[in-house]
């Protein structure tokens, strides 16, 4: 049976994601998964980086349906992409772009195939009305090539990637997770190959600068201690063991960080 | 596989709706949908939106197990409501009705046949006791005949519908959703029958008055600016553009609301 | 089809449930079940409590994963424990006890063999990379035997058991419920050996005292006034009719309470 995700800012309070699955279930018989519908309201990029954070653990031929969506109803297209058999359905806003990309190679599609909507399209519920029987037609084997049409300018996103400069790591925030964890986009692999476990770093932005222990797992420091980790998504993460890091230092997403060690050596020894 | 959906005011912190399912899932397999364990608690008419907005959405032969239920275990009854094809169980408190009434003719029984119910009756739980098991009887056929009577009488509730009557339309707020839009019980095809995309109207309660472009979707006035617009329900909708229009109006549901054109002669223009 | 729940603390904001999800969607077909997301990050016995709340009403065969972990990565074990026919899955903290005791004689095994992991185990999500993967393992028929070894060490919880001394009942708040209901471990059938329905209480812990009436449900009591029920899982509840108990005491997890009767003949009436 396929597999249909659903993403959304929609709230878990509102009436919105099951709308969206009852349309689904009308047309194809599939495993309805949600990622969240509670990504902050309009924030296209935390949308993005929940959909990034788990596609690649999903089966070929898994539908993500994702939908934050502050255009709806306006000039901006719907998008079909594909990467790695899996297809991604949702807004032109940039939202599907990361995850895709994480699959390899995409192709991307504009909706415009009304045969596939609902029978009523509501100018502002796109998700119920577009997306989500898109998708379902997608589940049940529609290629996308009879629903949209292939096209080459499409909004595109991308968290960057942290780089070595001058002895330090220069990255960014992209996501704060509910326990506060600050999920920057510096490689974790690239990390690995200038510190070891248990090496003092600094990591600074404009507004505050911590020293903290590069460890394996939150529980390798006591309890209310900053520590740095590879996080679960394999980028360096900053977090308190059993604590709020986001809260303590202030963070927010987009925040530009420098990461350092705190023995200069450190740098020509591992690269 | 038939379909169950769950709607709730447990909060989607508590065991209550996993228990529910659990005991659904002894009895038949079915796929299980929640629309949302969120509900404000004990708000009955919330509860009954979140169902209308949705019903006519699923398919033929869709089980709604609804439970907003402040007086479980008094001698209020339990009801199984029929209509269009889908069956809805929960409290006799009117939060079954306005979905039903929106699929159409209705057919009301009381549930009374225990065979049906979990073995043992906990008088603070019927959710997972009564309504779920009842609930999975249906989906795996059992005729609502078997599990309760055809009553006449039973606890009804109606959201209204808002009026024409001297140049303005007057309603009443029947939801807030969770980004703060207004729902209002004015059908959506009785505003279009008098005013156009781009027209400015008057929505005012007694407590705020405010100036507003009637538009087709959010997007179509800048950020921040508030709008009306036919939502995705069919109704008149109040919202701020990527803002928070019940906050800042201070708006609840039930609030009265009279809305009327600027321009006086589109009265005669159109109706 | 198998049924595999999952509970854990990630929050319903966060990607991490989806992601164990996707895991296990790739190794099996399965009816997939929250039990909840939002227990209180790093709150084992709250985490225990629900799954111990929705455990007896599982068939035979579901497989429970449950992820609430401050100790991820650390050298603390991965546990199968069986116990009714059902599995449960998870960090050995004392997570999964409560809940497989309720079910009987248990079996423990601690999880051994990476063949039934996921390809790359990250250090700060065992819950996508081991506990996941196992549990869909466990529901595609592999035995545990086959996954871990039997152990005879672990890290058990109990949630006690309330005792009856000195014609009063003693025991602790285990639970407190979304609707502020208090739930303690003393059992229900204890409670009304002693006292009937209509009977006046007095409930007390060090920091507060009320005069309740013992009901067989929420609405026998006005709203806003306390009652004290059995509760949907057979213990003794303290609550407000349509009111939050435990915010208008101020009342807290494990805290201390003693039940008694206003009548001192009471105790000798019924036991």
């Amino acid at each position: 049976m396929a597999i249909i995700t659903f993403l959304s800012d929609f709230g878990s309070r509102s009436p919105y994601p099951a709308a969206m699955k009852a349309v689904a279930s009308a047309i194809c018989q599939a495993t309805f998964l949600d990622i969240s519908h509670d990504v902050r309201r309009h924030d296209v990029r935390e949308g993005a980086y929940l959909l990034f954070a788990v596609v690649p653990y999903f089966p070929v031929g898994t539908v993500h349906v994702a939908v934050v969506d502050p255009g709806v109803g306006t000039a901006r297209a719907g998008l079909i992409v594909t990467a790695g058999g899996q297809f991604f359905v949702g807004p032109d806003n940039g939202l599907l772009l990361p995850a895709a990309h994480r699959l390899g190679k995409i192709t991307v599609y504009r909706i415009q195939n009304p045969a596939y909507f609902h029978s009523h399209v509501s100018p502002t519920f796109h998700g119920r009305d577009i997306f989500a029987p898109v998708g379902a037609h997608l589940a049940r084997g529609v290629p996308p090539g009879e629903i949209g049409e292939r096209v080459e300018e499409y909004v595109d996103l991308d968290f960057g990637r942290g780089v070595w400069e001058d002895g330090s790591f220069l990255g960014r925030v992209v996501y704060i997770d509910p326990f506060g964890n600050l999920v920057t986009n510096i490689p974790g692999e690239m990390v690995q190959g200038v510190w070891n476990h248990g090496d003092l770093i600094v990591v600074e932005s404009r507004k505050w600068s911590i020293e903290v222990t590069f460890a394996p797992s939150y529980g390798f420091v006591p309890p209310g201690q900053f520590l740095a980790a590879i996080g679960s998504d394999g980028f360096l993460e900053i977090a308190i063991n059993q604590g709020d890091a986001a809260r303590e230092l202030g963070a927010a997403v987009d925040q530009e960080i420098r990461v350092k060690g705190i023995r200069a050596d450190r740098e020509t020894l591992s690269r």
